[in-house]
């Protein structure tokens, strides 16, 4: 499961369009704060795999791309906890 | 631009999976609600454009399939009102 805790620190380059707050610094970019976990991994996932085209995905792909597992699901907790 | 009141009316299918609330009724949807207008928009044309694959993109490709621009903004508008 992930811990929100470990993804607090792994948000340094997630913060230039999410912020800490999970506030989109521009309308482009989503709000994640109170996400479903669940759908943040999916989407994180489909990044990584490069099943997604479109909107952000030319930025967010090589963002997800070194992501592990255990990576994606902190990031989730911590971004559904806000 | 979008109408969130013509929005309202056309959520009739979105609700299923989000809710009129905009709260997903199981993890693997997404909360729509507060998320920005520009992004919801973007996503529902990435689907439209078949640019998505992963996650729920097998469910979501033929929803958005049929929507117009003006559809597109209205929901993402009712949406990103609640």
């Amino acid at each position: 499961a992930g811990d929100a805790e470990a993804g607090s620190e792994k948000i340094a380059t997630c913060v230039a369009c999410h912020d800490a707050e999970g506030q989109g610094t521009a309308g482009i970019y989503p709000n994640l704060a109170g996400q479903s976990a669940t759908y943040l991994e999916s989407a994180l996932k489909a990044y990584r795999e490069g099943q997604r085209a479109g909107g952000m995905a030319a930025v967010m792909t090589p963002q997800a791309a070194n992501l592990s597992d255990q990576d994606i699901a902190d990031l989730a907790a911590y971004y559904s906890s806000l």
